[in-house]
């Protein structure tokens, strides 16, 4: 029997590999998704990946992962520094999460440093480019086979 | 005549019932809703009940309610602490405005303590529970009898 | 068997309806008191209503309510932003606690706008004007039923 | 061949006229769209000229521009002051950026004194009231010419 | 017709003259009563001069100058920095204040800098001793002379 | 000839043993009382022990012990944190003063974690209970003896 | 009859073109002159052009400004951070006021990022260099003809 | 032998009467001076009486004062709150320091609240408006004496 | 059986006696261990006394009492107010710790006011010389025998 | 010919296994060695594998990776928050640098909350237990191959 | 050829030798300007020196060496600590700079700590007394020498 | 007789020549140490020259100089921000203390921008890089000649 795995991606990162690519890299987006899709294979996860610009839409898919108690790799993006309603919704989760970012934030400035979602996941990673997804999975991987233990 | 009211619901409040139980209790939105149904009937307010995690959608709902002159209940849950343009909606109101909060914020974390709202709304309910939907519509019923003379 | 109720007024509340009417209004702390008897003996609590300038006698009235294990319905007044031995007296109780302020106070200026005994309290209600000790009252009730299940 | 200008408007500016016109003016949308038609039109721009109460609906419009290389006028209005999501598209833009307020929020309360954009925009322009829609495409016009050489 | 003025002295000033005297000097308060009754007898006030370590005393006084529509010059002592019961009193009068400290508190320490009470009353006078006395009691009677016109 | 030794205690102590157990511990004052008669006798300090919920009366006990010239062991209790009266009066001693509390207060939340006392102390014991008092004597009378010499 | 326009420039302007050049462009005072004269002949206003590095000057400048109850176009550079003196000065005018800055100042360093200025004008101009200060005639003379209607 | 005074006035005070009159009143600078003419000639001052809005001036009279060894009454105006040329100036005086303020400041916005020179000074009067020129004189006058015993 | 306790000084302790000894005091370290050695004799203890200018060398300590589930009574000295090696140190350890300082920090500099340590030990005492240690040894004596219970 | 990779661990990790198993888990050092051995031979590292309770071991050690040009994968543990030596001695290096820590940091209290290190490496990887060594590893390896090309 | 050094001192340094002697020491200006004139012809330059109480001065003397492109040696006195004008023309300059301070002004208090200056200067040398002078033309004349490498 | 000089040089500047020499220049320790021989036998001095990047050792140095009572010149480099404990040793000395940075602290990051040390030295030299250790001596033995007198 499967089990699921959301990746979901916050504002701004549809333009991954247009967008400032001497800070974000030149991947695009479907390299990131073709990255998961490879990893999620190996470790046996069933993968969900989306992104979008709203903010609500990512609350609903953290409402479907909620139903389906499936672990979360989350790179909010913009959504990272001041957005409650997506930290309440990721409070409300009880599988495992990994928060991923592309750069190393804490080296940003003020707005970019401070996640106000870190508190609330158990994994974080910064600054390993499109790297940090695999990353991710695999530790949301090993959270999950500690959590069924 | 009718007056109309609007009990307005932001981001998560659909998981009602499902979210967090220990800090937000059992009742779902429907049951809140029925709440609200009955005590609007009561003091005769013809009731608009919605919730939604889209911030824009909040904000056409408030546009809604000043074009109708009517007060508003509103639990704007994580949009409460920084969202801008929700409050910018609020302070165009010129009915009355109840704001309501299932748990006592006050008492929470940093990051749920002070609504940025508060200063635009006449009156706040924060800890009652569901029972602070029926206490929030006697409010604004009251508010809306004082306005009137 | 009957059920107290320790309803409290802070400094300067005996000035009510001549202090600053523009504010508070002009109801008198004898309307107030009128209020409390009325959904008091409605929704079968005795009544103990005080007021007193001096913080000490707001101590001993929250220990006596202690002893009693009485719910509080407490309007702190200017105690409520820097009062510790209120605060600590507050922190003792394990019976409910509501608490009441006329005005809006996350409205006002900065040194009445965050009141130091709401974290410790289950109820906060501010801005409904001498509705607000009924509907206060309302939720006292509610809290100790749910308290005694 | 045409050049072409985004005029972005941000929450709330569709009830421009109704809201708080003590503040706001009389001015509709409609008025602001004429104002920057015409000024557009005598410069040589070709306007896209769009408001919306969705903060994702900005950034896909600001995504636009980056694809067409065009200058930006915008007034985030409530988004000014918290949303990094707004923020991060704008700092993707090449092409000149004018941020425009109808009031002075410098002689505003502290959530709406310090825009989060304008570390990353070209020029401010704020208090002119509609006359700065056209001040602002003047400055975009005159920002233009200048990255052209 | 005689008019009323409060000369009122906040916690540890009965103490003066024995209180670390290289500080607050060596004159008593019966010293500074015996000042205050001689300006106030040129000047034509009935003073009523009194002095307690509880803060509700002054606050009962601060009502009895409220019903008398009383001038008051008033040395809160160390309630200066800290007691918001004792502002509101001040805040409900409607006539003049004159805020009075003998020694300069602000080349004090960081506790007794800011006193709470200046944003409210009319005059300040700190660190002229006991001629501040003399000093405030003229101030207070050029003030009611204003507002008597 | 007996030398006096003044052991105070304020807001709320009263309430010892009852008051929050898991925190504060099972003694009552007359346990503690208990204590310090018998480390005082000891030591030979003719003790006087007292509590009180009013600030005024913890003012009024200093001001007996400065007239003579008695050392003061204090849990000042709630007052700690605000009471500018209580500091401006133990600042008034020339004798040795103790700072006492049952709790460790560094390791408590933030209202309860800086005593504004303790800068004009001679010595500050937190966190050893009934303990805290007999050792507190001691060295009021160390403390007394060397300033003797 | 001529409409007289004070266009004030602070301290260091008189470098312009030599002063840091790659941050404030190569254009001189003469140059900003120039278009000052063009564009305020072309509005109708009576130029007035200064600069200065003394602060006294400025304000002396702006009481005349005052005399003449004319509008004010003001760069006041380095005085724009700290200078009280001027603030003052710019507060008692009741004629409109435009504050320009060449650069876009928020996006500076901490010492050059918030004009004290700004609060108490009408419009402010920055980041829009040599043009900006023919913006700010017009603003001047939009802000003008508003308030002799 | 006479003794001599300075009475110095800083920024803006030349306008005295012009200047916002709903808050600095209607006395005009040469009242002042009449005033401080009538008093200090009754104690048996030689007056020196100037105003300036130039920083450089004040500290050069406040170095003639310091030549005179003569006390000093100074509304630094402006520059109470930024000048440290003059707070310096003030700081090498050894004779008495009255600072002045017509309004009171403590009640006015943050950027005109805490002098910087107060903590250097001997007496601050705020708020008592013309009048306070002639209690400062008469407080000079009194540490003047007190000095010389 | 004996019980092992660690008696362990940070950084310039060894100067004791020499350093600064108008703060400091004149006992050496050797006096220390001296008044150390009688009272762990005299309540059962085996001392384990030592000091080192050595973070690491504390750290070592440290990890040897949580190997003896040994109670420690420690002056981290200047490691007091910035070490989170040594805090993370002693948060490891499951048996009673008491914090000694031999002055009164609450009464010194900010660089010296307030200890790291303290929220994670049992009982702080400062202020109180010498003697400190004796009773430092008693309290630690106290909450063993507590812990053994 | 080997690549040399250092994995270094600060104060207190000799004690993992030990310490606080609730936060930090069961795995010993020795646990974390042979992981981090088995990744590093995989993907072909020479491994130097080191722990000090000393920061200037840390420092040396870092001076040897500078030395060798050689990727860094460092848990500063306590040193990560206020240690500006090993930062200094981080900033030198040229070669990529990866922060592990086994818990997430950010979800902890004040004092462990922001690492004074993140700012100059690479990659931060927080929260990932034991696995973390592995993915620091993985992305030191990665980092490594980007830089060589 | 001659190369030119300006020596600049701000306000209040006319009074050296009689201003706070204890603090700033008994040599005058003139003993200054002699010690410079001896070490500035050793090391070959021409030297300029200076002093004013006006802010005005101070730049126009920086405009001076900007033309001159000549080393700066400057003592900015008490517009240190506010001048954002001072700060600006000293930004100009491409030739080296030092500043210099009479007293250890880190040692002073808040008003007096912290050099705005300092971030824009080469070298900052403090409470070496006048022979501060002396080492700050012989740090000059070495950062000339590099530069000119 | 020789007079004894300790030169003390913080952790990391043993990597001095190889470290980031873009900020610290390409001279070695053995060059400084070599340009401190050369000054301080020209001066009379016996030198004491080392280096550690052990905390400890800084202190044991520090005490000997103490015993020695001889005058101090130490760059604390990265110990400069955060240490108390050599801020204590730095406390004790009676003999003359120079403190030197190569860079100009005052222009880089937070994290390095204000030395704790700094209120305890007598004189601060930074941003004259190797110069400054010669200039440093000099001072040192200036303030050691004042201090004979």
């Amino acid at each position: 029997m499967t089990r699921k795995l959301y990746v979901l991606n916050g504002p701004n990162l549809d333009m991954l590999g247009q967008r400032e690519p001497e800070m974000y890299g030149v991947a695009t987006l479907r390299d990131v998704e073709a990255v998961c899709a490879r990893v999620a294979a190996e470790v046996g996860f069933d993968l969900f990946f989306a992104q979008s610009n709203a903010e609500h839409e990512i609350i609903d898919w953290l409402h479907d992962a909620y139903r389906d108690a499936a672990p979360v790799v989350i790179n909010p993006a913009g959504l990272s520094f001041r957005s409650v309603p997506v930290l309440d919704a990721l409070s409300m989760l009880r599988s495992p999460i990994v928060e991923i970012h592309l750069t190393n934030i804490h080296a940003r400035d003020e707005a970019h440093r401070h996640s106000l979602m870190s508190p609330v996941v158990d994994t974080v990673i910064a600054g390993a480019g499109v790297l940090g997804y695999e990353l991710a999975i695999r530790a949301a991987n090993s959270l999950s086979a500690a959590a069924e233990n």
